[in-house]
């Protein structure tokens, strides 16, 4: 099969990769109706994470299911399929407290490379939740924005407490930050403040929900925050970029006993002790346990309540995943998504 | 009147110092039954935060009500009354949802001095509380607990989620660590984990609740409290110690989705982000906001339904206040009391 290979920083090439095959009698092996590259997987690509030799890409996926193994009970060739980024047993004592992306089984999508035409998915019955029937074409894209960055984005809203009377703020304006606005909507918050300076972006949060829009960063936007709140802070702020300037950004925009919801993966960021213990701020956050949410977000997408698939503002076979990944390192796209 | 002042590390005394008086109209002016010396008093005895000059120390107090401003409406004197280390309003935003120590009008208490005879209590409305009547003798030392140590030992263990069905660790065995060992069985939780080496601290740990004492620290703490969790963690861990040891200890030895709750004051600690990031640990913590505990713990004392009075090991008269501070920094004493 064909599928996406990274060699090397800025070296992203589609390639004949050997096809998956069922391994354990938990796996499942699913033809992907669409895949994207996510922002995550702008890290290697910009060298700031190193790439290990040729190393297939992607985690996020969605579609039908080809053959499952000998132990799979609650999924069926025919079904088409969402799952996310971690595979998890759905049984344990942590995914039954919500967090399987923390399961004591679980395995890591991306060294599979889900950039694929197949994909080869560890304990099926946990990972993969069905839809209730072949979707539309027209859902598609909201589908696989549940693999991960809607339910990304979800996380880190209610990570954050979003919720009635709240006031939310949202560092960051990529998929995940754009999609945590949609969250913080539908958990119904009454004021959504979108921190974002690229027009474009703006437009799409505004779509999503947002009520305000803030262009300054760093302390300047610390301060915009703070004169929008009766100078007390968010009662709520997601972050979903994941650097240190963001992360203390999100942390200084937030009030006294409200809470920050961290989505974006830390890098190199180290947390001073003694201004987080008098921010007296909440701090939750981490991989998303995508598949808690699923049941709940494929329903609303389902139903059309909501449709986070606008941020594929790119389309494009899978063959020209090498112009996905160089529009999303420019900033010329938001999400790219690929058909294989 | 007569006060503690410290004049650099390890010098402690008892001196003449000016009788406070009325400042503005929202203050008070109580005559203290007792007080005490604070853990966080070690940290400039010992040098590791600086000591400008002299300077009037103590912040916990309970006592009777001499003189209050021509604006202080609810507290009258003739009452009993306990506070705590920040005076707050009790009326804006942020004390309205429970952060009291994070007021937008709050005084520090500690450069006021409690360790005296008298004191100023800035915001008195707000900050003080009346017990239902006079207190018979025996019951002040746990009112005295209740002014700092049982309430931050409280809010730790909210903080950490402690509750029914839950496994509670607490690090540290100071008078927080071991008043929340009370906070947690009184909060209903199912098994209370307390991390302790020294046996008298062991035995009054168990006194308050705990099922389980740990012995070790550090990496082989973490081994162990796993150990007794079905390798997963505890669900709540209250921090109080402070240190960059016991915090990482405190994150690590929690499972996936769970809660660190801390109050031991983060002294040069950093807190790498990729660690926490993947701890999927919530944190929360700070100064305590023990004004909104204190009519709660405040009930639970007078019906003698919890004694925290216990952790005061040591009593002496105010002016042997040098002896209370040596026998602390020693470990000779788990906490000192001061008859002024």
């Amino acid at each position: 099969m064909r599928g996406v290979v990274m060699h090397a920083p800025g070296d992203v090439r589609v390639e004949e990769r050997g096809d998956p095959r069922i391994l354990v009698p938990t796996d499942a092996i699913i033809r992907l109706s669409a895949t994207c590259v996510c922002g995550s997987d702008l890290w290697p690509y910009r060298g700031i994470e190193a790439v290990d030799g040729p190393s297939p890409m992607g985690h996020e996926y969605v579609g039908i299911v080809e053959e499952v193994g000998g132990e799979v009970q609650h999924i069926a060739p025919g079904q088409f399929v969402v799952g996310s980024f971690w595979a998890s047993d759905n049984t344990c004592a942590i995914c039954q407290a919500g967090y399987q992306s923390s399961c004591i089984q679980r395995e890591l999508m991306g060294p599979l490379g889900a950039q694929a035409e197949y994909l080869r998915v560890p304990l099926a019955d946990g990972t993969l939740v069905a839809t209730p029937d072949i979707p539309s074409d027209d859902l598609i894209p909201s589908l696989l924005a549940a693999s991960d960055v809607l339910g990304t984005g979800w996380f880190g809203a209610e990570a954050a407490g979003a919720g009635p009377g709240k006031t939310v703020a949202v560092v960051g304006d990529g998929a995940v930050g754009l999609l945590a606005v949609l969250a913080a909507q539908q958990l119904g918050a009454e004021r959504i403040i979108a921190m974002s300076r690229h027009t474009s972006r703006q437009k799409l949060a505004i779509e999503y929900g947002a009520t305000d829009v803030v262009t300054e960063r760093g302390d300047d936007g610390v301060a915009r925050i703070k004169e929008l709140t009766d100078g007390l802070g968010a009662h709520s702020v997601v972050e979903a970029v994941g650097t240190q300037e963001s992360m203390m950004q999100a942390i200084r925009c937030t009030r006294p006993g409200g809470h920050v919801g961290y989505v974006g993966v830390l890098h190199e960021v180290e947390l001073p002790g003694d201004e987080l213990f008098f921010s007296h701020v909440h701090l939750h956050g981490g991989p998303a346990p995508v598949r808690h949410f699923l049941p709940e977000l494929i329903d609303l997408i389902w139903n059309r309540q909501i449709d986070p698939g606008k941020v594929f503002d790119l389309t494009l076979p899978l063959e020209q995943a090498a112009e996905g990944y160089r529009a999303m390192d420019e900033r010329r796209a938001i999400k790219a998504l690929l058909h294989p």
